[in-house]
Order: C-alpha cells, then sequence, then structure tokens
C-alpha cells in the first residue's frame, strides 16, 4: 500500500488493537494493508486457513493476521487473532480517515414545513427538505441531495452528493447511499388507451432496509401501489435499475449494472453478477446465484446457480458450451457419416439384388 | 393497496366519476387499487375480457370495473363501464396525489441574460438557467435543474431534480424526465490522428418531441451534426443510453438499461427490453420488438420480433435454444454412430473380399 | 448539416485555415460538414483513399477535402490537404461554438479551507468545493459540481453541470468530464463476518491521466487501498461502470454502458464495444478489441479480437453461431442417420445367420 496511511504502526500496537497476540518481533513496523498478492515490504495480511498462511509466509508482506500458527514460528511474525477476516476489518477501518461529511446546518439549506431534525444532523451546501421530511439523528446530507416531501431517513444514515429522494421514499438506520443516486421516480407504466401510451400513475412508494449500501448512479423506481422494497443489510453497486414493486430480500448482493424488471421478488442473500438482467414477476428463491451478464427468465428455487442468456443451471450451461464449440467440427462429421452411410446402402442395395423377392 | 390513498370512495362516487354504472351495493367501499393476483378487500380491479372478468370475480376484490355484466349478476359488484383500462388509469389518477411541483420562481435561481419565461412557470431551489432560454406556459423545474444556453423547455413539461440540458436542446410540451438524466451532453466521436484520438466537436443537438416521458439517469448525446431526435410519445426508461444522431420515431418503448449507438434509427412504435443493445447506423423499422438483453448487429424490417444476442427472429432463436440444449446428447449419438458405421464398414469389407476386381 | 453554422465561408477562406490548395472555384460557398452518404448542397466532405473520393465526388456535397486530386480536375472543387482526417476535424473546430463555461468565481459557491486556485479559473453557481482542493490554470467547473477534500484538477480541464469528485480525486490536464460523473466513490466490498455483510474500507484514490474524456453517468470507484486509475489519452463512455482498483491502460475506448470488475488491468489501447462486462481480476492486454455486449471471463492477450458472452475469439465465434444455426437441421439428421444405421444393422445381421460361428 503506497503512503495510503499517514501513521505507522508496530505490530504490538496493532496487536492491542485487534485484542491478538504477536509471535515475533512486536516492534515490526506495519505501514499498509493488502491482498497477499500485491503485498509489499510494511504490509499486513491475514490468512483464513493452513494454505492461505502458507502462501501469506511466502509473500513479500512484513507480517500477517492468523489464527493459528505453525510450530516452529515461522520467520515472518504473525499476529494470533480469533477472526483474522475479521481483525483485518478492524484494521482497515483504524487506518480509514473519518468521513468528512457535512456537521451543522449550512445556511444555504432550503427546508420545508415541519422538517424533523434529530440530534446531530449534518446538512450540506444547497441541500433542499421538502415538507414533513424526518431526518434522525446522526444523519448526514452531503452538499446538493434533494429530499422529497414525507421522506424518513433513518438514524445515522448517509447520503452522498447529489442523491434524489422523491417523495415518500423512507430509508433505513445505517444505511450509505453513493452520489447521484435516485429513489422514488415514477415505474415505467403505460397502457395504450386510444393510440396513444397513457401515463400509469404511480401511487406506491419506496422502503429501504438497515445497514443497506447502495453504490452511485443506481435508479429505484417507486411502486405503482404498495412498496418497492430493499431488505435490511443489502448491497447494491453502482448504475442498478430496480423496477417498480420490485421486492429485494435481506443480505442480497447485486453487482453494477444489475436491472430487475417489475413486481420481480428475490428471497434472502440472492447474489447477482454485474450486469445480470431479471424479467417481470418472478420469484427468485434464497440464495439464488446468477454469474454476470446472465438473464433470467423464470423463477428459480433456492440456491439454484445460474449463467447464461437466458440463464439455466451453470453445470448445464457449461456443458452447452463445451458443446457448442464442437458444433462446427461435429456438422463435419455428420456430412461425412451421411456419404458413408449412402455408400453402405449403395453396396448393401447391390450385394442384395434379390432382396425385394 | 395499504393505506395508499387517505380517502374512501363508494362505489356510487367511482361510478359518477368514471360516468359507469354501478351493478350491485352502490354503497360498497372502495379503498384502493390493484391487479387482479395481488387484491386484497377494498380493492377495485378491472377486467377487460370475459376470461378476465371471471378470474376478476373469483378474486379477493371487493369491486371490478368491466364491460359487460354477466347474468345473472354476481354477487361481487361490478361498475360498468366503456372502457375497462381507460376507467381504471382515470381512477389512479384520481387517487393521485397532485405532484408536488415548484410554485414561483425561487430566490436562489440563477438566470442568464433574454430569459423568457410562460405564464405559471415554477422553478426550484438552485436552478441554473443560462442565456436565451426559453420556458413555455406551465413548466415546472425541481431543485437543481441546470439548464444551458438556448434550450427551450415546451408547455407543462416538467424536469426532476438535477436533470441537465446542455446548451441548445429542445424539449416539446407534456413531457417528464426523471431525476438525474443528461440531455445534449457530446456523443462519442474521436478520430485518430497523429497517435492519438482527437476530439471531433458536436455541433448539432438533441430534440425530444411531445409527450415524451424519460426515466432517471438516462443520457442522450447531441449530434455531431444535425439533431439526435425522439418521437413524441415515446416512452424511455431509467439509465438508458442514446448515442448521438440516434433518431427514434414516436411512440416507442425503450426498458430500463437499453444502449443504442450513433446514427440508427428507429420507426414507429419499436419496442425494446431491458438491457437491449442496437449497433450504430442500423434502420430499425416500425413496430419491431426485442426481447431482453438482445443485441441488434444489422437493420431489422418492420414488425420483426427479435431475440438473442445477436438477435433473430425469436422463433428461430427458440429452436436454436431448443438444439442447444440437445448438443451434449447429440454429440454422444454422433460417436455412437461413428463406431457402429465402422463396424459395419469393416463387416462389410470382410463380406466382400472381392470387391476390388 | 441543417443551418448548425451561423457563417458560410468560401473555399478559399477554408483553404487558408487549413493550409490547403483549393482545385476548381474558390469562391464557392460551403455552409456545413457533413458524413459522404448524408452530405447536401453547401456541405463539405473529406476523403482519405481514392476510392472514398470517388464516392465523394459522387455524393450531393459541394467539395471534398482529399489528399490527391483526379487528373483532369473534376466539376467538384476540391481542397487539397496534407491530411484530410485532419483538416476537417479542424474545420469543424473553426464551425463549433467556443464552451460556454463559467468565468470568474460565481457568488454563490461555497469553498473549504486552504482551496488552491491557478489563474483564469471559472467556478459556476452552487459549486461546493472541499479542503485543501486544488484547480489549476484555466481549470472551469459548471454549475452543481462538487469537489471533496484534496481533490486535484489538473490545467483546463472542464467538469460539466453534477459532477461529483469525492475525497482525494486527482483529475490530469486538458479533462473533459461529463455531466453527472461519479468520481471516486468507495469500491463494492464487503466481507461475510458474523452473518452480515462488514463494509470494507476504501483507503484508495482514484486518477485521471491528461487529455481524458468522460461521459455523463459514469461511475468510476476508489481503490480498496493504491489508486484506480485511468491511461492518458483514454476515451470513456456514458453510464460506464469501472470498479476498484482497476487499471485503465493509455488511449483506451471504451463505448457506452461497459462495465468492468474490480483489480481488472487494461494495457495500452484496449477497445470495448457498448455493454461489454469484464471479469474481476483479469489482464486485458495491449490492443485487445472486444464486440459489444461480449463478457470477457479470463485474461486476453495482445491484439485479440473476442466476441460472444464468454467471449472467444471473433473467428471463432463466427464459426459457432454459424454451427448453431445448422443444429435444428442436424438433429434431424442424426435422427434420420440413427435409423438408417440401425436398418443396416438390422440387414446385416439378417444376411450373417452364421456369424456367431
Amino acid at each position: 500500500m503506497k503512503s495510503l496511511s499517514q501513521s505507522q504502526w508496530t505490530l504490538a500496537e496493532i496487536a492491542v488493537h485487534l485484542g491478538g497476540v504477536v509471535i515475533g518481533d512486536p516492534d515490526t513496523i506495519i505501514t499498509g494493508v493488502a491482498a497477499v498478492d500485491e503485498a509489499g515490504t510494511g504490509d499486513l495480511v491475514f490468512a483464513e486457513s493452513a494454505a492461505f498462511l502458507a502462501r501469506a509466509l511466502d509473500s513479500a508482506a512484513t507480517a500477517v493476521l492468523a489464527a493459528e500458527c505453525p510450530d516452529p514460528a515461522p520467520a515472518k511474525p504473525i499476529i494470533q487473532v480469533e477472526v483474522p477476516r475479521l481483525a483485518f476489518v478492524q484494521f482497515l477501518e483504524a487506518l480509514a480517515p473519518p468521513i468528512a461529511a457535512p456537521e451543522g446546518i449550512h445556511p444555504t439549506v432550503q427546508m420545508g414545513r415541519n422538517v424533523s431534525l434529530g440530534t446531530n444532523v449534518g446538512i450540506g451546501a444547497h441541500v433542499v427538505l421538502g415538507n414533513d421530511v424526518t431526518l434522525e439523528e446522526g444523519v448526514r446530507l452531503f452538499p446538493g441531495v434533494y429530499i422529497g416531501d414525507g421522506c424518513v431517513v433513518g438514524k445515522d444514515t448517509v447520503l452522498s452528493p447529489n442523491v434524489v429522494l422523491y417523495r415518500g421514499v423512507r430509508v433505513g438506520k445505517g444505511c450509505l447511499i453513493h452520489a447521484g443516486t435516485v429513489l422514488g421516480s415514477d415505474g415505467f407504466g403505460f397502457m395504450p388507451v386510444g393510440g396513444r401510451l397513457r401515463k400509469v400513475p404511480h401511487l406506491g412508494g419506496v422502503e429501504v432496509g438497515d445497514d443497506v449500501e447502495i453504490g452511485a448512479n443506481t435508479c429505484i423506481d417507486r411502486a405503482k401501489t404498495g412498496m418497492t422494497t430493499i431488505g435490511s443489510g443489502t448491497k447494491i453497486d453502482n448504475l442498478v435499475h430496480i423496477a417498480h414493486n420490485v421486492n429485494i430480500g435481506p443480505s442480497c448482493v447485486l453487482a453494477g449494472q444489475v436491472g430487475i424488471a417489475g413486481s420481480t421478488t428475490l428471497g434472502i442473500g440472492v447474489m447477482l453478477g454485474g450486469q445480470v438482467g431479471i424479467k417481470d414477476h418472478l420469484q427468485v428463491a434464497d440464495g439464488v446465484q446468477m454469474g454476470a451478464q446472465s438473464g433470467l427468465m423464470k423463477s428459480a428455487a433456492a440456491g439454484q446457480v445460474l449463467f447464461g442468456s437466458p440463464a439455466i443451471p451453470v453445470q448445464t450451461k457449461l456443458k452447452e458450451m463445451a458443446a457448442a464449440a464442437k458444433m462446427p467440427d461435429a456438422l463435419r462429421k455428420i456430412h461425412a457419416m451421411e456419404r458413408r452411410l449412402a455408400e453402405l446402402e449403395r453396396r448393401l442395395q447391390a450385394d442384395a439384388p434379390t432382396e425385394d423377392k
């Protein structure tokens, strides 16, 4: 890691911070963190298994977070902790600068009637709040945020610059929404009436649970009636499109540029790769996983691992792909066999002149 | 529908509003609307055919909008109207709260020289208008909108928060553009000159017709020369990319995350599913339909229904997909047949030692 | 070109401007430019080869930029220049109106502590600058731009309306970033710890080289540690998603809606068609080209031309596609051959009753 942290730490200091034990020289200096493959001098890495520990000990890293220590102790120092993955994130958190979110209410903020502000709310320049808005304790709004009438933003949630919440959107506690993201724009619904497409009014809303992170320039549409919902603990990347009346369960992970059409439901812990598309009105059960660029055209049972457009079970898809690669050759074989078959038939015909009797 | 409407209506009131006739108890209370599959107590649904009416009558809905009434009249009340679909949208419109658009000119608005404002124009906080901008009667600009020099926005058009119109963009009457959408950014054109990519200046503009709705965070680029055009009555969803010099006809429907490359033309009533991509310089004739995630690589004749990447007629694609699923098995059959053929050839050879004569 | 330029030029004036020589009437009036296929009266076109020159001379254009002149000179006038492509762009540049970028510091701008402004910096209304921001000479920020703490924007770079730079982002000289684009939002990284997805802090940054153009509503995430980098001279279109720790080399071209997953590296001059997706942690070597909607799942060697999802060499993919189209027919042939084979086997069996001896 190149000079991202201003400070340096000794292994002893880190071990105290993480509740671990140093095996090796406690005065060893750590200046950053890295993945094992990219680590260099001064870096701390982590290892979750004996195999990863062996790789970490072979790496250029200066020290390793691990749950176990080989016997005898290796030359490279180890900080022994209960859960190396957790300790690693905790160390990253210690390195991270505090988020430079707005504090206080900037004088340029425009506020509607009947706005309710919790304690320690910070609102940046040029933010606009509608009527009947509630911002709970510790909410931080970066400059340029727009919040429509009747919205509720939960405790400690942070909205990045230029985020837009249309009227009536509810966001839970401890959420982080990145710049330019739009929640609550009208769903895409039109009825052909008398030769033109007449807009179907969207009376519903959007409801986001707690501990949700949403990337930049993502769009989540309001429901026709009822709610478009995002479950607690779900993580959504940049440029994702979530249509009206979609219901996404808790702890889902949606990678960049995913698109989900109207009224589809995702269960718990669904994982979607980048650019995945899902048709409207489907049921995607708990734990379904879809590979990047896959397209789902029918509902998926719990735990299915799907790939392709249209998406099918990944093992089936891999077999089809392997077969497809052999098809040009197979076509030549079929052609050759047809000639050989015809030749055999001709010869048998010739050999058996009396068969017709 | 869960408590989205503050009010409740009797069937008699609704019938008066829609110009229909109640068959059943006119004092029945309606509290919301729903699709037939999702309807519950208090909901009004609509049915366009005898088959749908039967389903609607079997549903949990409280009452049904229909054009005909079975004889004898069913237990569930009906409001008889000429066009149930239209009546349903009209009832939704009656339920919908009025759009809380800005009224008057907010004191924080920044205006250039020679701005022309029609009557009843509403401009929200922090909006910026360039020079020579025209906003016709009834235009509403939400906070954070930016409008460059020389733009024209037609009667009653609404621009949502943070919409950006670059210089010279023209938007027609009665349009609705959702938050974060950008019209008139430079087309993506570069010429390799002397070892670097030199920008091709974009002198053209963007022209949007009347009654167009455009979703959130969509991008429509200005033309190199001439105009990028969006026909009247066309509806475009979120996160759509429309490149320079594209011409989209009237009454088209483009779902979320569609991308159309430069100088391609769409006819009347073209319908594109989510994540569809279309190559540059193609002609897509009237009424073409493309399934989600399809990719068009050559021009398409009127009325074609296409699917796949590259896109082909949907019936052909479905046959190819069915065949692809059989390919792993077909390869085994080919292999087995080759062995059987070789065996037959060997035996015929053995049986006919004198053939060479 | 329809009345996009206010002025008109004689061929003599244009030739002086471009350092060329008129062959034909120097008083011929030019009013615009066009591609050969779309040219009309008054238009100037360019031709880079003898074949294109013949097409240009046959077109409706009024005059042609060319490197050579046929003998005898044609009826249509020619301006002879060394590099017609370059001359054409130079003439477009002459036609283009100057970019109407902000000048001076608008009184509504909000500035943090320790902001460093070069000469001739222009900052539009409602722009917000954090602490320790550096804007070099000639930088132009359109209204609504947000720049976080510690950002550096290089000489003559232009940021369009509502662009967001999170803290610590560095943009080089002579760049143009279009409206709504977000640089430096957190990468999408979570670790499952104790049954929930715990955010991995993103300590790194984003570094954009010189002469880079980035389209509208594009997202480039900050690195976990280290930098997400965009090489000098690279051009990125609208709605592109570039994840944390991606490294894009110089002179690359990324079309609309491309998505690149974390830690992937692109070499020099890589060209990606619209909606292409690339998996994380891959190496894409110099000069690789990928067709629209392709999806890369493994690293690609220099100069490869790839197509499909998953992407394979384009020639192989075209053969697979041709074979796939023949598969429904091939399946019928396989079925027919199986019957014929069985019949032959039956007959040989019948003809050779004593074979078992």
